[in-house]
């Protein structure tokens, strides 16, 4: 049995090496890394036929995330010259001053230490999740899903090959061989060598990690996104926003699970929405004022609000005004992605400032909380807890700030 | 009893609405409580008489933080109008940018929620949580060492009038009227109602949150720092720097509580040290070249190096060069606060980039890691742990940033 207490004090060693690594080093061997992904496609897609064929009784949606294809492949291959093309925080000057006393302060960005991440049977996810540790100078502990171990660990020996050809201690990335919770759980609970845990997956692994980390784990449990149409909204605008924030990725969890409407505009606008559902194959529960203004929308239970479908359905209410909203948007969001549709700036500007969750959309589809689209270049993960990240994570979310002071003999 | 939970529900109702409060209506609360506590010092001070009478067998130390002078008093008024005059940091925008898509992207400060703080027996530090939580948005959950019961209930009483007078709830403050340890314990498991969790004091409260909290903990266990003497120092200022550094305050966590002569200049530096601490009282202990270099020196045991001595007490060692003190100091220190002393512009430069701590100087002392002397306004307690906040937290460490995006119909 691997001592994975042995291997997490490797890790630890690993990363004060890397924390002062020059930018330059850090890009090239992810860049080293990315040719090599490139030339080794074959090894890769073998590894991972091998993965798919032991996981024969996998659902669907499954056996797609743990499948390797060659677009797959070319992803990660971009996906690493993107991160080696990126800004490096680390050593970045977040800001700098001169006190009264005439010491200079700056706070310069720096690495976490190890971070651990724990996935679903994603391969890409280990290459994607190494990077951005990397870049950052943070050293990782993965946990792929089982399932894509073949697949995962043939990544991690082209990952160590590139690293120990620029000179950097291959623990920079420890790959879990173990799905053992006994063992998961033995390395929650070193909060002397690991410094943060992403967990990224289904509510049962997240809960899971909260339960049994006992260093900072940063996560959102599930994203429960609503769109509020206002009465001045576009309604075209309104119907593009609702239908595809539901029907481009409906499981993810950026998706938009229920439409509140205006009550002034229900009338002119919940038959359109309904039907536009309908047409794009989405099924809907509704309360009862929408039951009433159209057809083809089930009544709603009580547990269809505040809840993520994870699937082609939404839920539709009628809101008195914007308060009905908000209210609604407190007891039942999850703090992950709201958004008004409106043409009146007053009401923007009320629903932005009063609902505070990590993102907050006016006249755009919920699908937009995502580290790409809002500009961070990369993202590991969304937090929807407010220590540390609140929102998609990039690399500056990898890392923090240390003060760095230049005195000429001040006492005190 | 007080049912305990039922007042954090409270707290965290009043979160709510403290987090979009307008700038101008905190300052006036604030502004206003000065003037309250400086209207009841009479009352106060009354209640602090009765708290030292109850507690006659607390040690020296202890009794004196217990204390609430007339000056203490004064400053805790002070510090109420100097923190009105801070800029809010709420709505303060991060950063702005549009993405390729349109989207225009804020990222712009907001409350953290709730947060709790377990301290001693310190009744002004009652009034400085209060105020920074409160002018940062958050509600706060303050439990004050118990022999300050009476002297932070006196003042919480202000604060409450003072809040109402306003029209703010008074659960924006709640100040826990309990030191049961079972009590104590299933607040910090709500991790559903409090957000975060600063314990100032002791190592063991502060093992002792650590241990039970189930949500975020930032704190600090301790303080041990190092002045590095580099060759090339100018050794009137390293005397200065090393010596005040212990003497000014020797029992904070910001004190020196080692010296690492770099060999080269062990010779002229280090019996001139030895003497200029025994001067001003400082007890000392060093490794066998420092004790045959001066006399008066006791030989330092094993767990003298890493020790945070509280006291009138330093340890001092020779070092080969800066490799040596890095090690020494990574093996060693808290993470807390480090110190060059050096006129070579390369080794100062080594030391800030190597050194990951907190806080690295050069060319000033320990003490001057603290919020108030880096320029932040104030101080809510020191983090050594890079989750969140890294070093003194003021102000903004008491908010994190959310996403607001304008756009005109963006969909994915």
């Amino acid at each position: 049995m691997t001592d994975w207490r042995h291997e997490a004090e490797k890790t630890r060693d690993a990363s004060r090496e890397i924390a002062t690594l020059s930018t330059d080093v850090k890009n090239a061997a992810l860049v080293d890394l990315a040719d090599a992904i490139a030339a080794n496609k074959a090894v890769l897609l073998a590894a991972n036929a091998e993965d798919l064929a032991a996981a024969s009784d996998l659902p669907d949606a499954k056996r797609k995330r743990l499948s390797l294809s060659e677009s797959a492949v070319a992803q990660m291959v971009d996906g690493l010259r993107q991160i080696a093309a990126l800004p490096d925080p680390v050593g970045a000057v977040a800001s700098e001053t001169v006190v009264p006393s005439g010491l200079r302060v700056r706070r310069v960005r720096c690495p976490l230490g190890v971070i651990m991440m724990i996935y679903e049977a994603r391969p890409n996810v280990t290459i994607d999740a190494f990077s951005l540790c990397f870049k950052s100078g943070n050293a990782c502990i993965l946990k792929c899903g089982r399932e894509a171990l073949r697949s995962s660990q043939a990544l991690a020996d082209l990952a160590h090959d590139a690293l120990l050809r620029h000179g950097v201690p291959e623990s920079a990335l420890t790959l879990l061989s173990t799905s053992d919770r006994k063992e998961i759980k033995a390395l929650l609970a070193l909060d002397g060598l690991i410094d943060l845990v992403i967990p990224r997956g289904g509510e049962s692994l997240v809960r899971f990690v909260y339960e049994h980390a006992r260093m900072p784990v940063l996560a959102h449990f599930h994203g429960v996104c609503h769109v509020f149409v206002d009465k001045s909204a576009d309604l075209e605008m309104a119907l593009r926003i609702c239908v595809t924030g539901k029907t481009s990725a409906p499981a993810t969890c950026n998706a938009t699970e229920a439409v509140l409407i205006r009550a002034d505009i229900a009338k002119a606008f919940a038959p359109r929405l309904v039907a536009a559902y309908r047409d794009a194959g989405v099924e809907m529960v509704g309360d009862a004022a929408v039951c009433e203004l159209a057809t083809g929308v089930s009544p709603a239970q009580d547990d269809d609000w505040g809840r993520e479908f994870l699937a082609m359905k939404v839920a539709v209410r009628v809101v008195a005004d914007i308060n009905e909203a908000i209210e609604h948007i407190e007891r039942y969001g999850s703090n992950h992605t709201e958004v008004i549709v409106s043409s009146d700036a007053a009401s923007i500007a009320e629903f932005q400032r009063r609902v505070q969750a990590s993102c907050v959309l006016a006249n755009a589809s919920t699908r937009f909380n995502d580290g790409y689209q809002l500009g961070l270049g990369a993202e590991i993960g969304i937090s929807t807890s407010r220590i540390h990240a609140y929102g998609p994570m990039g690399l500056n979310e990898l890392t923090t700030t240390r003060f760095v002071v230049d005195g000429d003999g001040q006492c005190r």
